[in-house]
């Protein structure tokens, strides 16, 4: 067993219910010796995107072979298979519903098993609560050190959504969209100044941002460099670049949701 | 001292204030070593059935001996009493208002003392934080082993709400109630395959829901068993009746609210 | 190392998003033994003064040589640095904001570095998220057992703001303002009855409170002593004097917010 098992649960349960309850007391009784970390209950229900943007932009900060356990699950019960991703160092168990998508992006060499040795699940199973029945005990063994091939078999037909691919537009354009609006209202784009290196064959820089009809060209390190009162972009603690305001929501002030175009001009 | 002592948190405290992180320093104080699980500290201000509701359905999935602090506490410092509620498997230090209800119900043969003890008291005791005061200290020192005979003599006229039993209302119907209404809109009654069973003297298959002068006629095992877009009744992973629609709201569809009756036709 | 060591996480960064769960994950690395406890990520954006509430109200119940993280933080990435303040028995990590301002003010011995050995960071630095970069390995790190004084040279130019201190305005009263309101509709005044003896000379009892041009006269030691439906005062569990009503909110009821001048006579 490891030294100090880690699980950390993400879902779209709420903090109101008693769901997360059931779950880590299911957690906890097949893992006694887990810390186990919420990291967030209130992702948007059945909101896959915003789950796959949270796990993957904060597993990585986890100590070595830290279980993650992400359930935003829209069709729960349903043929819907449960599914352990692996690495190395990392491992996520899940529905296999997409949920993993950026995690997949980041982690080139995951191995995926489709969960189907049901002696682990818990009895009877709950049609309607895969987490607290399957994914909980799965997750709670194989923190305990249990091999994810004990769970099932291998698979590769693990369902991924595929985001439009940041592109170029023009000589000097990308083009790519909103990733995530963040409680501060800044905007998360999916291009990142690798992105824009690799499509422009050097690295460049931004000189306005389009989105929704509105054009950014202030370019910043961190949100409050300049006390003038402007939109601006920079590059985000998650790596990609962000259109941000001064202690304001720039989503708010500019009309910006997830999902609109970003256009980016560089030179 | 039990080897991994566990104690959860359920409140009507909110995510916001100071109050939960108080309470939980306080526990860690009294019983180092124990695991503190957060529950939920979204319980509606002073709502003594949500409460009870969301304690009664994850207290069973947590390991042997689990200590379950739960704070809904709408009379604090009056002349409402505290109480731990116990059996021979787990614990509850709650106030004796009733917040247990949905607990006794399904414990018949648990045992209740009234907190009286108050060299186990943070002094000097708030009027007004009974939950710091009070009920954090004995919480820690039951998860730390000390046996609930300790705090306070046995009593049994606690207070307990009675939910308006499900009942018979015609040779093949029975009514109860709208028991919860949970954040994806899923209608939770207060009917069991079990109560249907019982009052039937045969297992009986619903034929039709009526709630709030709507009929739900459709029935599944799981939320998105149907891809067509209708409400629809299912055994919920709680053991009741729940009315649900494909990742909708059910409640909002039917404008259905907690307390409404239902009625129940079976064959 | 410590045996049991804890570190609080405050903040106001939600509870939808990443943030949290990425400091969190940094904090574990640094210190695998640390319980890691969730105060509250649900301060308002930006909100240093209720920040400084929340931290201030709740520290003191955590046992001897914590470490509370605390991260409201609206100018990141700025000039602005980052503090270690710390006495004997407790200590704290944050931005020098100011959000530390009501613990300085309980713990007149408090000394304060400024965190500048940067190989003790995370590399490379996001100039956006110094919680998860720099706070989270220094806060893993001390209560690790890593001395304060390690992490750099102490200041004394820290940044706090004051509060307009309680004063007597004419023979009997005193003049104080609303230091908080919390999600029952309490009303935290910033007056307690130390304050109102140190001004008077002697021990007092308030007659009236006065805020928003409404005059509050009953006076009470709990929230639901009387079942009389009205307004009145109590000295509430973080010792400051409140003003409430049985199950209802009196913020609401009187149209009361944070700021508000409060006139308190006393006899």
């Amino acid at each position: 067993m490891p030294v100090n098992p880690i699980i950390t649960f993400t879902s779209d349960f709420g903090s109101r219910e008693h769901y997360v309850g059931a779950v880590k007391g299911v957690l906890i009784g097949n893992c006694p010796e887990a810390t186990i970390v919420d990291i967030s209950h209130d992702v948007g229900s059945h909101d896959l995107l915003e789950g796959a943007f949270v796990i993957a932009s904060c597993y990585s900060f986890y100590p070595l072979r830290t279980v993650h356990l992400v359930v935003v699950d829209p069709t729960v019960g349903s043929s819907r298979r449960g599914i352990i991703a692996g690495t190395e160092s990392v491992f996520f168990v899940a529905p296999d519903n997409g949920v993993l998508s950026l995690v997949y992006a980041k982690e080139p060499g995951i191995r995926v098993v489709a969960i189907e040795a049901q002696h682990y699940f818990r009895k009877p199973v709950s049609p309607t609560f895969h987490a607290r029945d399957v994914f909980a005990p799965v997750a709670g063994r194989l923190a305990s050190g249990t091999d994810m091939d004990n769970f099932g078999p291998p698979i590769t037909d693990y369902v991924r959504f595929n985001l439009p691919p940041v592109h170029r537009v023009a000589g000097n354009k990308v083009e790519g969209i909103v990733l995530h609006v963040d409680k501060f209202g800044n905007v998360i784009t999916n291009i990142t100044p690798e992105d824009v290196e690799r499509l422009a064959g050097v690295p460049a820089s931004p000189t306005v941002f389009r989105v929704n009809g509105k054009e950014i060209t202030g370019h910043r390190r961190f949100y409050t460099e300049s006390n003038v009162d402007e939109v601006f972009s920079l590059v985000g603690s998650t790596g990609y670049y962000e259109i941000a305001a001064p202690k304001k929501p720039a989503a708010k002030l500019l009309e910006i949701r997830r999902g609109n175009k970003v256009e980016m001009e560089f030179q």
